[in-house]
């Protein structure tokens, strides 16, 4: 069973919004065991929209269309699919109802003329009333392919989509599982972990399929394979999956989409009942607002400085001023005393460190751009690491904060 | 003149990335005059490649394609486009060279031969080099149309297309101007704005197109409009706006920002030369992270400090305990004293403070879920604000993170 996902909405094209629709879309049709074919971005109007219909019928069963529905005249989705499939517009009184409802416990105004018109709906399609909104959700069917038509802002789209498209979608046909395992690993390139895994790689069945998704600092290697038989598919990607762990030990970090690095970091830290403080200069407070991004951070991160200037390393720190001069505020000397001295003001188990030069200026910094240094002072010692890390300064913020959570994974994992 | 992005991956069509990459390339083609007809996301294969380029090169004289260039056995699209435009692989010294060097500078293995194969490329195509990854950039023609292909991975996306694809297009083609402008407003519902609105809408010239873009709690209206006198255009859709205003007035925010209001707000503070300083608890570090994502920053970002305990917001910050008791950690006193504390630690003239409750756990806590405050310390006075944030913790801590930064903007703007 194969779907389309048809965006409708000037919107996208020009770059005004990110398409995160298609990605939630996607998911929830793989979770039932239906593959996406293609995902479409098309603008609003008459012609696009039939022209594309018309097109991917032919190589889907199922079409997800979104956005277009709003009571506005540059909404065109309602009138142009009633065109396509011949159908008319009738008033719909538990719509009407409901939209009445709706203005009634949110709005402030009486309902009018243009909201009145979003309970004219097709004759012949199936209508979900939309809990959020006032444009419902459509099924048109024609020969053997189900059309959904779902508004396009964000949650009156993922309610429709979870209470209405997916248990028809269940109920309609019997599906396939689909299973997709996803690998972290950290530390090496793509081209080296294929080489590595190449033998492995060679033998994998040929039901399942093998990606590589490099990103900054990271690969992550995906296992997909689909099947009637849910348990039969999953044994058969975990079975290849037990073989390639032992190829990719030392930069394997665990699975997708279970947790972020820092996520696993704070379940150790946890384990562990040790805390955490963080000195962080070039990253700007990005490594603590990682771990604080997810919830029951207090229990073992205690806080953190952005020491950015070399004044506030010595003001806040007490690092000295004399010593920062001498090494350059891009040191091993000054990363360790950062994360010593962090870790002695905050009363932490560990402290962690970053100093580097993220550019694009030189400034009054002796080392080169993308030159990080990372300090990590345990309840015993102290050390630092220094990498490079390119140019780019988004670049160099988001691959030091990643490599700072790979060595404290390290740190804390050999505990 | 239009244009198509093809994007190339299964990581896209099974959700298990969002498409950023569209939005940035739309973005950028739109700046230089060239519209987006359709945005495309494939599968990594022949078949869906070829079918689909041999359909959207009748629609589009311009063809942006993403992904697929790595060096594993997953990455198609090269192969594929060779095969498609009849062009053959050969090796390009100078790409060698490059990935060589790279491989050089910052891994410490040596090079492997399926690197090797990525200096292997199309005979006829245009090659770009790659500065941030090994495989480069290809510009293929046919007939009257231009097919770019660069990889997936989003850093080296947008430096091919900034540095390479946009300066190709500009020099090929004269372009025309297209001006989108996008106006705030919270409050009201579109059908509302829209009835509002009405005659004005229907008096919009040809050449100016509206559309509303409804969010949560505000509905953005944009219009838009091209053509070859740039001054024209903006005069045209201006004149409208200025129409428009006096009907909205009670609904209208503002213009949607060009830039992140975080580099607002810093050309403000430079403007002024006025020093910054961040005392964060639930947001931890994401405002400071915020400014230092930006060059520049040391000029006024003097640091900040991350107190996500009490006994941080005591031992770092020198807050009364008995006062953090008697208030709660999140209250008008502790965000204000956090604020006033963080300013004179740093010395800088400024000092803003987020405290709040972000949740899951209301924990020790006595204010509710949701609930935050900010403070923020002027060169003479302190002030602070309170604010509910609803129950989803990212949405708390981004919600803070950017009021915080609308409270300073209007602070220093004032100024």
């Amino acid at each position: 069973m194969k779907a389309t996902i048809l965006n409708i909405g000037d919107e996208i094209l020009i770059g005004q919004i990110i398409n995160t629709n298609s990605a939630f879309i996607s998911k929830a049709l793989n979770n039932i065991g239906i593959e996406v074919n293609e995902i479409l971005s098309i603008s609003d109007n008459k012609k696009s929209i039939i022209n594309s219909i018309s097109r991917v019928e032919k190589n889907s069963e199922i079409i997800i269309i979104t956005g277009g529905l709003g009571p506005t005249k540059d909404d065109l989705t309602k009138i142009t699919l009633c065109e396509y499939f011949n159908d008319e517009l009738v008033l719909y009184p538990d719509v009407l109802n409901h939209i009445e409802e709706m203005f009634k416990k949110y709005v402030s105004t009486p309902i009018n003329e243009k909201n009145r018109k979003q309970a004219f709906l097709p004759k012949k399609a199936k209508i979900y009333l939309n809990n959020y909104g006032t444009a419902s959700g459509m099924l048109f069917k024609k020969n053997k392919n189900l059309f959904f038509s779902l508004p396009g802002v964000p949650h009156e789209m993922k309610m429709l989509l979870n209470d209405s498209v997916i248990p028809e979608l269940k109920s309609k046909f019997s599906l396939p599982y689909i299973y997709h395992k996803t690998l972290l690993t950290y530390g090496l390139g793509e081209s080296v972990i294929s080489k590595r895994i190449e033998s492995w790689e060679n033998n994998l069945p040929e039901n399942i399929k093998l990606a590589y998704l490099p990103g900054l600092g990271r690969v992550r290697l995906r296992l997909s394979s689909k099947g009637v038989d849910k348990k039969k598919v999953i044994d058969s990607v975990d079975k290849q999956v037990k073989k390639l762990i032992p190829l990719i030990d030392d930069i394997y970090f665990g699975d997708e989409p279970s947790e972020p690095l820092e996520k696993i970091v704070a379940l150790n830290l946890k384990k562990l009942k040790k805390t955490l403080s963080i000195a962080e200069s070039c990253t700007g407070g990005r490594l603590s607002s990682r771990f604080v991004e997810h919830p029951g951070a207090s229990s073992f991160f205690m806080g953190g400085v952005v020491v950015y200037s070399n004044s506030s390393k010595h003001n806040i720190l007490g690092l000295s001023k004399k010593l920062i001069n001498k090494n350059g505020s891009v040191s091993s000397y000054v990363s360790e005393a950062m994360a010593l001295s962090v870790k002695k003001k905050f009363n932490s188990d560990f402290g962690i460190s970053i100093t580097g030069n993220a550019g694009p200026d030189i400034g009054d910094l002796t080392k080169k751009i993308g030159s990080v240094f990372i300090g990590i002072a345990t309840p015993s010692i102290v050390k630092s690491f220094n990498y490079q890390f390119g140019k780019n300064r988004e670049q160099i913020i988001e691959k030091s904060t990643n490599k700072a959570l790979e060595l404290l994974y390290k740190e804390i994992k050999s505990k």
